[in-house]
């Protein structure tokens, strides 16, 4: 909202129109300033930004009253005011009026009431445009740090079952297609990883973020002697924005917390994708607990995850909300348009699906069971281990790797016409495919063998993992 | 979401996570339970439903009557019970439970509170996966006849100002440079095709989505001896849906419905943006009327274009919406999958933005005044009729094309140097670049004559313009 | 392109950048010359049009003669001469000079060093405005027909396997748990449904596209006397648009291709899902041929499915091309705006993506060998027949639904405590959870007998697909 | 492309289809080959990471002999081939073969030829899914290294003008409509704000992207001794990365790099938008340079900003390129899935259209000239001062805020009564609106001691500029 707009109120020459149907229309039954209210009234949603508006007018009036631009005592009847609008807030006994458009001027106009003509000095040297893009940014720095706690609590959650299933084989898959042995631990350490630079991506945008745009007044700065230092440490920012066009025009801070956000919800959609098949009653490689599935009453047995599902879906929202802003923002001159209003909605509506997102999927890691026994036979099934076999081939046979690979195929396809596994090959039958194989190259067979032996630094062997997920602690939690 | 679902309730091994800070996770202290009821639950939301959930219940239960699979006196009682809802709900006395989790099951857990038992026979040979479908599909055909009726009240505002300003000259765009003279009227009518683009779409979206999923129950149809043919009718649906499993997967009809948007949107952005500039203080061109410009308190004369400016923000709500859902059923197996419950809410915001800016859009072209002076003199400013002076040399003198913009470009430099506009040149001055040009090709020169001579199909002759509204009132309204 | 635009040439101030790396800037070391001819040139991609420009340079040369604003002989030079430009590119030997920036020049240029001056005459009543517009509206139309073909050999396809499994039994889906028997033939009649809407979607963006823009010049018509309906008609338009302004500047009919083509791939994306999770070793519902999978030298019954999962994939571009059209038209002025030459890239890809996508599709669903004996084990797990007895229950023993749900939920129950599937229960073991129960209750409880109960109208009985394909093959084949 | 695959090579049952039209489907007459071909052959965009490919295998190679795993014979001979074959490929004789897929065979089948079966034991120890991994690392990071520096060079542009124009006034504008003063050169520091910005977010995406993924393998890790340090250290990766799953199924890097590109877009939209509206003949604000506008042969003083269109219209590509990769990625099961290999070409077109737009508004700002006689007479009508006088009243006369805003408010209305500017108002006639304004108040009403009293931090005050610019040169160039 622009700076010292009086409200849309003028006449109109038309009339409201006759509403479309029943629902289309009828809200506007009352013509153009019905209309008008609807689209440029932001208190419905912007009333969220209550405690940041209320923290920035303290600061700035603090600052007033400490560079003499408005007097103690005026300062005192402002502060203890803005503390009473607050505590009716917080209570529930708030009138917000549609008709004062947004949160500046409910709160404003409330402290006018309570203080009287004291209540006027406050916005000197501030700017609706100033005072939004403070208090939008503060709430998006609460946003960005409670997304981090959360997903520091993933981390955790994923971290105490990869530490209990680091030993625990299941297949690795590519093409959904198990190709070799890895560990249950291993694979959700590969999200702790993912959620480490969703974490690191976090903790830049915030300090990109944390720059005061408070003292950029309508768009040029002002001539009163203020003290942008003194409100950006107020207010918790590491210092005053530096030109104030940029102060009242950015939306970066939102974009860059959409933009880490939908990459988040990637990472959660692929777990969640990862969960959706691993409960069917194909995989059986997990199960969900109650709490995060739904039954039915006529097959009892079933055992739905819509938790995860509905974490795969909130993939859409999220790429939505970015889409939304960074299509709003294109192409808008400096400083300030009253597009800029539809900021808030899709920044609300993205931090709301995260922090449920995010709630929901550290509640499923925690209770899920893993079906240590299915996974096992799964992990072997397939000549999951036919590489190992090849790679023993190179490395003690000294074989060219696409050599070895080719005696790997034959040995594959031996078991396979036989209808056996790698491991029930005779060593006399796999020296028909290869003489220089001995007892030792067998002993590479098995799954628990393969992934002992995947030591490289990142591999899937259980010493490996447990190595990763201690020094993943010391760096994460 | 799914049919036969008992709500989530089971225990949890694991405890609510501590808030991440007072704005994060606070809602979730309850732990897993309340977790699931948040994201799980759609009440909040769906209960935008009512109307189309108990019309849809209202023609099952007549169905089932007709059919024999109820008896008439339960039917009686369910109908009247469903009466007794709906005018609860819209009386405002109907209380929502959130552990009912849908409008689906506080529907009907309210009618077995009201009529008991035979409250339990109306889900006969239905499943909430086909009622939710054809809830959905009822509200979003409302939503398309609504936003039809909308447009169509825009086009006749445009007709109404192009009939009015058919022969107001304005200069004709390309690259934000006027390029050729063209009239007032014509610049929006060619607002009225793009609207009338939008009906079609709309209108072709209808055809397809109005075919009834009812009775596709859980997702294979029913062997209970249905009439589907009578419950489409009932429903004003054209015929019932030929796949069952079509019928509970399918969201075609929400996805064309906010593709047409999006394309709507984008028109409507177009002459939001062009309105913006017009209002300008360097163009000057329209002037919109109070009821939908802020002012400020400080300086009066100001007219900030804000309604304009969020119709234009709009597009990127919508653009986004549409994403949303594009995103949510990519890759979703057949049939139903829980993720497919966050199909409404980008709906919802998609058709109350829609609703919104077009009558806000509406509003504002009945409103304006055009500055037709300021047009006039902007018109011909530019040398904007040296394309005549071209065509006429090809038409006279029958020069080739390229040649005669040769002249053309020669007079152009002629005026510029002499400081002077094209047709303050003297026959003689003319004559010096071209001996062929007449007093006939200085007649050409002039703004009126220029658009009077544009008399091709779809040109902007003033004739042709009040000819062209006089076509498309007859079309279109 | 704008017409009458010069190419840019000029001189500039700034010399070339040094190159930020190797890879970055090198390109544009000869200053802005080279970065104005590599933004603003778009020979590259817009050569494809070349059929149609030529196309309609053709129809507007006829129409020229015939109205008598050239010569019959100029147009019969030009009608050659624009033969043998067409001959020589498709012949693979026309010069491309990027200096010229686009087709249309290129192909004007060699036009006049083919038939000297009279070239000059072409352009007479045109414009590069309206002259792109056409072009490409021709090509798109060509994409929609050829698209709205390869969809139908696409539902050939899916009819043929359906009828073929019309009677073979599966698991039908909800949460990725088996909820119901169905039909592999039933399952795929829905994409059949699906892909039929996608053909209406694209024959009726045909229908909105199919009008022609030649004849708007600029911007505003002309002043010759040109017959807008003649040059339609010979390109195979309906009819002329009714607004010049709009006939320049609208992009509908691309977005419009994209947003039925974006739906479409969410479709395909649906199917190729499936096809990855069917494919896989805990599945293997179906097997895919050699053609359209790719094995492993080492694993050489591994048979990853690349081709569906490239179809899947092909979703986010096929959006993210919508969307870029949709962004580049948002907030244009009237009429044309460079911004526009972003339109053919988007759609491209989008035509040659589709093209690809549907191809592929299309050979998977004709190859695919469908595991029978695999389909009808999964379909009777999980006591997917639960919903048969319970019906039988409101059926016969006219029990309220909801009830007969408890029974059915208690039958599962015991069966589950037994360690045996429904249908092995005794009639006496049953009676012991509801007396009423008879050897007829039984009957239903077969895989079989519950899906050829299924008869209502789009259900999965095996006659009702058979019935069903027959009519999909009358409508749409 | 997963390890180990042969090319789809195998039998299908099905035969080309016919082709739909001769655009669609004639490339796949040859039947499910072909279009298998089509659709999982890389090699026609992979070709790009030759470099990196090369430069990856290299740093492998050396390892494998500092390991002992392969003989320094082996080696030297893999080196010396791998080098030949760059030499090739930079050479322009590089046969590329479709056949053989993809960027990674294409190299080693060359190898093999040149070197023989040495070549074959490159690979030991190494799969494509890490090598594709690392190459597009390698790539995706020089790209962020030539995005930066030429963000660099757009600043030093900006600065360059924003100091010379340090004192040139011209309105503020919010909503389009002029404000408040501020300086040409302030609005441009704004630009460097952001472009700052943006190199931030490139500098810590590189630090995130900067760990080397080779060693992964397939996607277990290997038993070979391998040192991924070594490795990590020759590629100029800080470490290895920390997991092989994570290692072969991330994409965050190309994800971030785009997010960044389209926040970047963003900016360079927003000025794009500024240059064209500054330009038209209504604004004059500046004039561009004939390098980078487009001119009419007709209308010799047309001058269309052709390049900062096309920089607008940039968002779109961008935003739509990294809405691909989020969609591509939505919901892929680890480790690898033949998805991800639509991550180049969206990652391509994002790079090079990044490339071109900065190259192109860096020219344009060094370029174009400023119109100051224009901006001074904009900057003072409307009243812009308003604010001044209301300031001035609040701090001499200490009247509240509100009150001092009526009270210029009356001012700006006696003006405009009168047909006059606010400083043309003499001193008694203010004086009839409120008798404490002195001669001192009329002072602050001019445009140029407007501006300069906004010294407070980020102000526009010419001196405050001059003093950002020393302080952005300081910390950015």
């Amino acid at each position: 909202m622009s700076d010292n707009q009086t409200s849309a109120s003028g006449a109109s020459t038309n009339q409201g129109t006759a509403p479309a149907s029943s629902m289309w229309g009828g809200r506007f039954a009352g013509g153009p300033a019905a209309i008008m209210q609807r689209i440029n009234a932001s208190i419905d949603f912007d009333q969220r930004l209550y405690a940041q508006d209320i923290r920035g007018s303290k600061a700035h009036c603090t600052m007033l009253v400490k560079q003499g631009i408005i007097t103690a005592a005026d300062g005192d009847a402002i502060l203890a005011g803005l503390e009473q609008v607050l505590q009716e807030i917080e209570g529930g006994n708030f009138p917000f009026r549609t008709e004062l458009e947004d949160i500046h001027m409910n709160v404003e106009a409330r402290l006018a009431e309570i203080i009287g003509e004291a209540a006027g000095r406050l916005h000197t040297a501030r700017s609706r445009n100033d005072q939004v893009a403070t208090d939008f940014r503060l709430w998006v720095r609460d946003a960005l740090d409670g997304m981090e706690a959360a997903l520091k609590g993933l981390q955790q959650a994923l971290l105490d079952r990869a530490f209990e299933h680091a030993g625990t084989v299941m297949p690795g898959f590519t093409h959904l297609q198990a190709a070799q042995p890895v560990t249950m631990g291993h694979h959700l350490m590969a999200y702790v990883e993912m959620i480490g630079r969703d974490r690191g991506r976090l903790a830049d945008a915030r300090v990109r973020l944390n720059e005061s745009p408070l003292g950029s007044a309508a768009l040029a700065g002002t001539s009163f002697p203020i003290d942008r230092h003194f409100t950006a440490r107020q207010l918790g920012f590491d210092r005053p924005m530096n030109n104030s066009l940029d102060g009242v025009s950015d939306r970066d801070f939102a974009l860059e917390f959409m933009s880490a956000s939908a990459i988040c919800a990637v990472h959660l959609s692929r777990l969640a994708e990862e969960l959706v098949i691993w409960t069917s009653a194909q995989f059986r490689f997990v199960k969900l607990s109650d709490a995060f599935t739904t039954g039915s009453s006529i097959m009892p047995q079933k055992r739905n995850p819509d938790a995860a599902e509905l974490i795969r879906a909130k993939t859409g929202r999220v790429i939505g909300d970015l889409n939304a802003l960074l299509i709003v923002m294109k192409g808008l001159p400096l400083a300030y348009s009253k597009d800029m209003q539809d900021d808030k909605e899709p920044v609300f509506e993205c931090a709301d699906t995260m922090e449920l997102a995010i709630a929901a999927m550290t509640g499923m890691i925690k209770d899920m069971v893993v079906n240590t026994d299915v996974l096992a036979a799964a992990a072997g099934a397939g000549f999951t281990t036919a590489t190992d076999i090849a790679d023993w081939c190179v490395r003690e046979l000294k074989m060219p790797f696409r050599r070895a690979h080719h005696v790997a195929g034959s040995l594959v396809k031996l078991a396979e016409d036989k209808g056996c596994d790698l491991p029930d090959l005779s060593l006399d039958e796999m020296r028909t495919v290869e003489p220089g194989i001995t007892e030792a190259a067998r002993a590479v067979l098995s799954v628990e063998s393969s992934v002992a032996s995947r030591i490289s630094h990142g591999g899937t062997a259980p010493d490996n993992v447990r190595a990763a997920v201690a020094a993943a602690r010391a760096k994460w939690l």
